[in-house]
C-alpha cells in the first residue's frame, strides 16, 4: 500500500468537503480532486469520475454529480485529470489537442489509465472518511476508453456506467486488449449510447454492449449527438449506484 | 361522448378500488379493469396498459403496476382484454390460441385496438374519480403492436412505454399503416429491447425505436429473452409516468 497522497487544498462548502490533490504513479503527477461529506468519519461508497476527450476532472458534470452523491447519498467520489488533459498539460498544450481531435486520439490511443485508478483508490481509501466501501466508476467517451481496462483490473470496483464509445478493430481507436478486457467485465452496466452521435457508430457501440459479460447490463439509447445525453438519462445513474453500492454506516469510526 | 360503461363488480382492498366492467364497441363487448384510490375524488392521470399475445387483463406484471400506480401516486390505471384475449374468447379457444403461437400471430395481425381504447378513454374519463386528465399508455409484445396506432390516433395519450416489437414488412406481422403510425408519434417514450430475444430480431427492434418521432425516447435494451425483463428495468417505469403525467389535485371534486 502506497502513502503518497499529497493534499494541496481543502474546502468545505455547503456540506461538501473538496480536497485536491497531487499523487505521483510511476514517476508521473496525477492530479485529483475527491469530494466527501462534511464532518463525516467511516467506510463509504466511493465513485471514480473518468471524464471525457479535452475535458478534465472540474467537468461541470462530474462536480455536479460527484456533490449531488456527497450530499444526497453520504458517498465519497474522486476525479483524475486523464494523461494529457487538466493540469498534466501546459495551457498551450491543452489548447492545440482540443482544436487538433486526430492528434488527441493519437495520444489518448497510447495511454493507459489503469495504474493510476488503482492507485488512487489505494490512498484515497486509506482516508477516515473514505475507507475501503465498494467502489462505482463513471466514464463515457475517453472515460469509458480509459475505464473499461481499469475496471476488468480492479476488483473493487461493483458497478459501472459507461458510454458514448464502441468496439473498434484492435491497436486503431483503442489500445490492444481492450476488447478482451470489456469482454472479461461482469459486474452491473449501465451503457449510454447516442442515437446520432457523430463520433461513435451505431454498430460499434451495440458491438461494445454485446461484448460486456455482466448478467446486468442495461443499454440506453437517447437521440441526439455526442454530448447531449439528456437530463432524463442523467436521472438514472444515482439510483443505479445507490442500488449496486448499497447502505453503509456513515457513525462508524475508520 | 358515449355512456355505456357497465360496471360489472366492485370491490376495495388495501387503499385501492377495483372496478370490473363491460364496453360496447362497435357490437363487440370489452371487459376491462378500472383501479383507482379508494374514496378519492377528482381528475387524476390515467395508465392504460395493453398486455401482451396469450395474455389477458389480469396479467400478474399489469396488476401489479397499476395497483402501485395507484397507491404510490394517487393514478387512475386502466386494462382491457385485447381482441382475441381473456374473456373475448372461450376457455378452450384460449388453450388453442396459447398453444399455437402462428394461428394467434395470424389472428392479431388482423385486429386493431384503437377505436377499442379510445371509446374506453371516453367512458372512464367520464367517472368523478378519474376525470379527463392526462393519459399514459403501457404495453410490450403485443401490447405495442395494438398500442402504436392508438397513441399515434389519441392526443390524450402523452407519454407511453412500448417495447419487445419491432418494424416489419407492411402487411406481414402487423396490419398497414404500423409503421405511418410509429412515425407519427412525437410523445415521450421509453422502447423496451431484450437482447436475447427469441422472437423478435435486433435490426427490426432499432427500426421501430429510430421511427418513432419523439425528441424525447429512450431505448433500454436488457440481457435475456422475451418475458425476462428486469426489475431494473421495470424500476423506470413509474417515474417516468410520474415525470410526464405530472402533478394534479386530488382534493377537486370531479
Amino acid at each position: 500500500m502506497t502513502h503518497n497522497l499529497n493534499i494541496l487544498a481543502e474546502k468545505a462548502e455547503g456540506g461538501v468537503t473538496e480536497r485536491r490533490f497531487d499523487l505521483s504513479v510511476n514517476g508521473e503527477n496525477v492530479p485529483g480532486i475527491l469530494w466527501t461529506p462534511e464532518n463525516a468519519i467511516g467506510t463509504r461508497p466511493l465513485v471514480a469520475f473518468g471524464h471525457g476527450g479535452s475535458q478534465n476532472k472540474t467537468a461541470p458534470n462530474i462536480v455536479a454529480m460527484a456533490k449531488d452523491l456527497v450530499l444526497d447519498l453520504g458517498f465519497a467520489a474522486v476525479a483524475i485529470d486523464g494523461p494529457g488533459h487538466g493540469e498534466r498539460v501546459s495551457p498551450e498544450q491543452a489548447k492545440a489537442l482540443r482544436e487538433n481531435n486526430d492528434a488527441r486520439r493519437a495520444a489518448v490511443r497510447k495511454i493507459d489509465s489503469t495504474t493510476e485508478w488503482m492507485t488512487v483508490l489505494d490512498n484515497v481509501q486509506e482516508l477516515d472518511d473514505v475507507g475501503a466501501g465498494p467502489v462505482g466508476y463513471w466514464g463515457v467517451s475517453m472515460g469509458t476508453r480509459l475505464g473499461v481496462p481499469f475496471v476488468a483490473a480492479d476488483k473493487r470496483v461493483k458497478a459501472a456506467v459507461f458510454g458514448l464509445f464502441g468496439l473498434f478493430p484492435e491497436g486503431t481507436v483503442v489500445k490492444e486488449g481492450f476488447e478482451k478486457a470489456a469482454r472479461s467485465i461482469e459486474i452491473p452496466l449501465i451503457f449510454v449510447f447516442q442515437w446520432n452521435d457523430e463520433l461513435m457508430k451505431r454498430e460499434d457501440g451495440l458491438k461494445l454492449y454485446d461484448a460486456f459479460s455482466s448478467k446486468e447490463k442495461a443499454m440506453h439509447i437517447n437521440p441526439g449527438g455526442h454530448v447531449d445525453i439528456p437530463a432524463s438519462e442523467r436521472a438514472t445513474w444515482k439510483p443505479f449506484f445507490r442500488h449496486h453500492l448499497g447502505g453503509f454506516s456513515s457513525d462508524s469510526t475508520g
